[in-house]
């Protein structure tokens, strides 16, 4: 029998992370190598009871607190089980069949990823070979057939930062171009810079915000959209009933509760990224800063031979086998303490 | 501007459940009232741990202990964030645009929601009005247009199993037409009889199963889907990258670790059941069986009064205000302990 498949799902080629992590140390997905602080997970595991496991999630208690922290209205906010989530209800949300997603590249896989799951059409635009980005490439590739514009700030893998400048232009052209603009801030917290205000000013603006970064939870599944009124509207009509679990609410609450705990979890990150760069250049490598929790070192040897070897020895790298950053292993930033080991395994593997 | 919005998600009028049932006794929604045993999930949490949040969820361990559990191949399993999810993924994957989607009525509403979040055509076939359902309605509406046929087994809301013969001939009427059968087993457990070898005899067959119900779970999110290996293919190419989050993937996996658990479940739950319609009707009341963990009470008073004076007292039951159901309550059951409160606060608010 032939019975009906959508025509993208069918011919789509998935790829999806090797499994069996949790026996390395990992510095491959930027995570927190270390998580966040035991007496915090403690404290936080005590609301776990079988009452609370047998109750269907209820987003609205850290929805409003979450709306407070970053100071927007309650109903410019919504939840997803992780910005991967987001990513499926944004594009599925405000972009036709066959009409275009643009995006700077490299970046995030999942916005072409998605792309081709849903029938979009993707317009990667290029960074200079130097990595550098002139937003001017962008905004010429916006288009009355561009429904949707993605930024990554600071962008992932390439790690710079945008301009209020350069954004603000990008949403202008879009706003001509009846477009709307996905910022995300997957990585904020480790780069100050932030355009949620632009939310509340333009129309056509939405950003996003994960729990998987600094606030060290990937395993719970936390996203936030922050948009206007409207557009959180239209969202909230294509989620799902149950979306993020009552576990990763009530991390994700918790950790709004202690705001101090945010503020040490930078220091200790900002501490960690400096001191590798500063020791890696110190000792004879190419080591690229970033304004995410991760940087890029150019290996002695190839890339993906090092990174193997890391792999041999327990640890967990980045590496590219082709593109701008081949010559460069990308490797997730935490505290001093997590840095040193991976220093200390690189230097035996790829010595100078 | 006129940013694009996907029609059918511009139109929809959602309904998202009340929040705030944390503060009441929930017997609406077909929860455990109870949950696992403290023992369980005190054992769950020691493997809670920093590390374990920070790390990316990985379903391969999981999956394959279920794919063992329930005695199919590893290739015929795959995991989503609740059956909500699966549900999303099915219709997205298996329904072309404007084909048509056969369900019995009444049945579980995110059938009907997804249908007009994603632009299908629901085709609903209904029970008689002794709320007796002829299969051959059914196969009668199944037509070259249908793309999916779903069955509910038991179904929810009216909670009548399905016969082996009467499944069979809608999964080959469905096979005639090219079109693929869901049945959403979400209720196994509180009745014995399972669809799942048919996924290994038909190529059309997908069971799904949560981790809500009788696994008491439904915090976590956690739904299965069990098929042949190219529908489990098809659904892969459509699943996020992270879709489970990695705290359901621990406690499922340790469920499934401590089966006697479940033998306790259904021991209690169907004690209590059978205690909660022996007790109301020895009272006075109509109380209709089910073959999951709910039952209907024929109240005395309007079953919306009556509803409401249940929740002034700090207990949600379901109702209706109109259909085939409009004169009855319906009530999750679980231990007697906790069937003895409700059967207790009926009494008052609805004396014979």
């Amino acid at each position: 029998m032939a019975y009906y498949v959508d025509e993208h799902i069918k011919n789509i080629q998935r790829v999806f992370p090797e499994q069996g992590r949790y026996n390395f140390l990992r510095y491959d997905m930027n995570e927190n190598p270390e998580g966040l602080p035991v007496w915090f997970v403690e404290e936080v595991k005590e609301s776990i009871t079988p009452e609370y496991l047998a109750i269907y999630p209820e987003p609205d208690r850290f929805l409003a607190k979450y709306a407070d922290y970053v100071g927007v209205p309650r109903d410019c906010v919504t939840c997803t089980n992780g910005t991967d989530q987001a990513i499926r209800y944004l594009l599925q949300t405000f972009c036709g069949q066959g009409h275009d997603v643009v995006t700077v590249t490299p970046s995030f896989e999942m916005y072409w990823v998605n792309c081709n799951i849903l029938g979009l059409n993707h317009v990667p635009v290029a960074y200079n070979d130097d990595l550098s980005f002139n937003m001017q490439n962008l905004i010429d590739a916006i288009t009355p057939n561009t429904d949707v514009v993605v930024l990554l700030n600071p962008n992932n893998p390439v790690g710079d930062a945008f301009s209020r400048e350069d954004v603000v232009a990008a949403v202008e052209a879009a706003r001509a171009n009846d477009a709307v603009v996905i910022i995300d801030e997957a990585y904020h917290y480790f780069c100050p810079n932030t355009f949620i205000d632009l939310t509340q000013t333009y129309d056509n603006v939405i950003v996003m915000r994960t729990f998987s970064k600094l606030f060290s939870l990937a395993a719970c599944r936390l996203g936030v959209i922050i948009s206007n009124p409207q557009i959180i509207h239209y969202v909230n009509n294509t989620r799902l009933t149950f979306d993020v679990n009552a576990l990763a609410l009530l991390f994700g609450e918790k950790i709004i509760d202690h705001p101090e705990l945010v503020d040490d979890l930078v220091a200790a990150e900002r501490e960690g990224r400096a001191w590798t760069i500063e020791t890696l250049q110190k000792r004879g490598w190419e080591a690229r800063p970033s304004e995410g929790n991760f940087i890029f070192v150019r290996t002695h040897r190839p890339a993906g031979e090092v990174a193997a070897d890391l792999e041999a020895r327990g640890i967990l790298v980045k590496s590219w086998g082709s593109g701008m950053l081949k010559d460069y292993l990308r490797v997730s930033t935490g505290s001093k303490a997590a840095m040193e080991k991976l220093v200390d395994a690189l230097a035996t593997v790829d010595a100078a």
